[in-house]
């Protein structure tokens, strides 16, 4: 069976954006085609990752609109929500219609309109995917982010600055970055020395709200060498969950998820941890930079704040991460940031990432959905 | 490749129900792997087909909540979710699972909560698809509906008694059906001197809204054999779009979205119109059955409305619609609607569709998301 190829990707400036989730979608999925040189009529299905247009906008029925604003017309469309995780869950959902032979041409488009709305409400939106037994009782996902810092740093002897590290090196990642929302440095003491949100967590340590759109252009291999000389191949992907109760775990230092999720991705791309040259890792939080540090194999658990204190994840170490900026400078329009994760990959393996480039023919993208209820996982390989 | 198989089916008691979405999906879902003799910990995928869950009770992350409450954990999930057309758009999602390779047994769970929230207040989320300048004017799906009906009556020279005769079958097949909302019969009188709604459609040409949920149970042929002696098989699926602006189509009285989705099916299926012998359609509105049933080649263009007055659509014709009682007695929960309909059509390829059955190998289902913005057609053939 053919491969699933990558032949296009876009994402808008992420930020603060004058423009509904339908005209961001329609700007990245433009530009997507464009960057591919694929006509709109070429595209059979075509997928929206999006947690909550009804919510933020009053507005559904967002792939429909998207297939009309971009005249791709009768193509098939549907909305792919798994919360903060829909981007990954729809970088699946195009690679199974492009794998199943449904479609020989699948836009992905993700996307978030969010900062109209106050803190608050987006916050309340956002909780809306605990347990009911959770949320009713105060917990929200950064005070979940809290406690498992918490006992991290206290299971594993961590010391709290390795956490603000992690912000630093993300924040300067994000000033190479034309699309990311902040684009400015910061020093272990600013991290070290913001307000307390959760404790040890402090405002540096958590990722903003955020409007942008993000997209991704899958066929079959045999499709991509019409239209590329050059293009990326899904050689992995995968799909787990965990409880959707936190306190149900055995231990909440590990991702079950991600653990899941990955060795389908290894598996069906015969590859090791090691085999893997950069990956964009989900840090809403940055504790969550370690968990899956160490959840993806990179290093054993309980050591993956080593690797920040070591340099590995810098953009000269042995394993960047968050070549983007992350989450965490780059920003969190929730439906847009499994695709622009992905999209960093691209840009990676291509090497068409500028100044953020880094030595990689083989890429990963993990997304983290609620804190850890549903991730997904997926490996890029450059082809020429 | 294996063919993708159908081994369970279920549905929940339609109407108005005393628990949420979480407790609808559960029931569902565990009544269809009991129906099948699969344990949870085989589901590899599972997808919730829902719209609003974030909108109607502040609940999402249920595809989470699902695997949770399954022990289906760690199995991957998503919401898929194409507004009415929801259940449809999951059993593709679960179809190209399957098919890819990505799953050996999906597990997909339609639902949504509706009755407790006021007519008003469901009639404001349902049209949240709508284009904005389209509600912001007035226009809902019922006024639509009215438009549509006008029109075509007007058009083909339909009588306006025709309409009301879906009506009435649609109630008495609800009869035999268990788990419908409305489980009895109206006569035409009562249908046609019934309150206006949208002019010339009064309250019994419409759906009601309803609480419920309903699942099926996917997975390659070669392992369905090894689960049951016999089964059912997906052999055509489809999906399309139309205009999110309906006044931008050129004959209101043709939905594309159907007639390109069944050329989908019919093509995969090998198979044409007259080969189906039964077929669920989405008779949202009384009118929707006509224009279905014209799309998908039952009859030419302008001629859907004999059918009704020659009886060929009634249990005894030569292709019985909506043996269920549809959307119109069985009620129309929105996510679980599509995958209802597959339901009817799986009991009556495998022979169990009790008081209802009809003399059918093969099955078609059409759904029909917003006033045809985006369609799912789905066919279905008993293997032994």
């Amino acid at each position: 069976m053919d491969r699933v190829a990558v032949i296009g990707a876009s994402m808008t400036q992420f930020g603060q954006r004058d423009a509904w989730i339908r005209e961001l979608l329609a700007e990245a999925g433009q530009a997507c085609l464009d960057d591919a040189g694929v006509p709109p009529d070429a595209v059979e299905h075509l997928y929206v990752s999006n947690m909550a247009s009804g919510e933020f906008e009053g507005q559904t029925g967002v792939p429909n609109a998207l297939a009309h604003d971009l005249a791709a017309m009768p193509a098939y469309t549907a909305r792919i929500d798994q919360t903060s995780s829909s981007g990954g869950a729809g970088a699946y959902a195009a690679w199974q219609s492009v794998a199943s032979g449904a479609s020989e041409m699948t836009l992905l488009v993700g996307g978030e309109k969010m900062t109209h709305r106050s803190t608050a409400e987006a916050t309340d939106v956002i909780a809306s995917l605990t347990h009911p037994v959770e949320y009713k009782h105060g917990v929200t996902l950064p005070s979940f982010a809290g406690l498992t810092a918490r006992l991290y740093l206290d299971t594993y002897d961590a010391p709290r600055e390795s956490l603000g590290k992690v912000a630093v090196k993300n924040h300067r990642n994000g000033v190479d970055n034309p699309h990311a929302q902040f684009r400015k440095e910061v020093d272990l003491d600013t991290v070290l020395d913001s307000p307390i949100v959760a404790d040890p967590l402090r405002l540096y340590d958590f990722c903003p709200i955020t409007d942008g759109s993000a997209a991704l252009l899958f066929c079959p291999e045999s499709v991509a060498r019409e239209y590329a000389d050059e293009y990326a191949v899904v050689s992995g992907i995968g799909g787990a969950t965990d409880t959707h109760v936190v306190h149900e775990r055995a231990d909440p230092t590990t991702m079950r998820g991600v653990v899941e999720s990955s060795d389908q991705a290894y598996e069906m791309a015969e590859l090791r941890p090691n085999d893997v040259d950069v990956a964009e890792l989900h840090d809403m939080f940055t504790i969550l930079e370690f968990l899956q540090f160490e959840d993806l194999g990179f290093a054993p658990k309980g050591e993956g704040w080593t690797a920040i204190e070591e340099g590995r994840t810098e953009r000269d170490g042995d394993i960047p991460v968050n070549t983007s900026g992350g989450l965490k400078s780059k920003g969190h329009p929730l439906g847009a940031s499994g695709v622009a994760q992905v999209y960093e990959i691209y840009q990676q393996v291509m090497g068409d990432a500028g100044k953020r480039q880094v030595d990689a023919d083989v890429g990963l993208a993990c997304n983290v959905g609620g804190f850890g209820n549903c991730v997904t996982t997926t490996i890029l390989e450059a082809e020429a």
